[in-house]
């Protein structure tokens, strides 16, 4: 296997965690998005979508998307179950990862790229260009806003946010926190469940990469 | 079980294409969207993002996104396999379905949801309101083409979208082609394979839910 990452980018960050949570090492490529990497010939030939993460399997076959690389560790390296041990709580947990992947990590890349002046044409990923929309912009700061005060009302009974075990919902979760920490949208300061959750869940070894 | 449908809507009719491919018969319940029923105390209780489909365990437990209903029809009968019968395959259906769910689905409903004068302020699903950006719509109605535009490639070479074998790839997919017909996108006249693709997949019993 082989993974191609982006060291600073929080979208690959969701499946190097992934990965130190099941304690592989997977060779890695850096691909230098800043510098335009990713649109390059050379890695559109690897990735028409031009982004990281990409898994390439042994047989040449590449996943292109953080549902699919995680599935697919998942999968080969059962343990610890990062996608829910039982029928009811894989379903749990990919519910929540789509709520998380919608309300927060997508609020988020629609305020930054609708905003930032670097990101100019590029208000979203892959080989088009986009224009930024002001308006769009602003609803994703607002929405990503909602979605952290959220957390807080979703850990009141919980450990984490699937329920008493750590899943993909939580890695997911956790790299839109501090994502949004770009745009200073932050967890509320009264938010005690949140902040709890938050602490343990970024003190683990995995939440380092 | 119980099912929360509104047989009227694309959305759920992922679902409801799943439990007909699974043989299933879950009692159902229908909810009025067009006059606003998701949004009723009673349903919010029911689900607070006010969407179907919802999926209710026997436990009380409900699941409120395709991803999750799926995953959990799956996992307790996974004959046929609709995610993938490999590890490989599994990826790679998940793959496939993010990027449907993308670049289809989501440009579709951008498209719909900022256009439409009877979803004004309906931007976006939820309890909140958000107001439409025209930008948008503009942006989701381009977006949509260019999906449909893509399936014709994406099937150049196998005969379903994931490869030889049905999946919840193709479910999204049908649904987001014949979605896109309320905005008057249609597959482009010369694309052989993903008309062979689409009369395959609509001429399927379950495709008549």
């Amino acid at each position: 296997m082989k993974f191609y990452d982006c060291s600073t980018a929080p979208s690959p960050r969701m499946v190097r965690i992934f990965i130190a949570e099941k304690g592989l090492d997977i060779p890695t490529k850096q691909v230098d998005l800043r510098n335009g990497e990713h649109l390059s010939p050379e890695f559109r030939a690897i990735n028409p979508y031009c982004t990281v993460p990409v898994l390439e399997l042994d047989d040449g076959t590449r996943i292109t998307s953080t549902q699919g690389c995680w599935r697919y560790l998942e999968e080969t390296v059962p343990e610890p179950p990062l996608l829910g041990a039982t029928p009811k709580e894989r379903a749990i947990v990919a519910d929540h990862v789509w709520h998380i992947e919608i309300d927060g990590w997508q609020a988020m890349t629609e305020g930054l790229r609708n905003s930032a002046p670097g990101l100019k044409d590029r208000a979203l990923t892959g080989p088009e260009n986009y224009a930024q929309i002001p308006a769009l912009g602003d609803r994703g700061k607002l929405r990503a806003q909602r979605f952290l005060e959220s957390l807080d009302d979703w850990l009141r009974d919980r450990a984490f946010l699937a329920g008493d075990r750590y899943s993909a919902a939580d890695i997911m979760a956790l790299v839109v926190v501090d994502f949004a920490g770009w745009l200073k949208i932050r967890l509320p300061e009264g938010a005690s469940n949140a902040r709890r959750w938050y602490e343990a869940v970024s003190g683990r070894p995995s939440a380092k990469v």
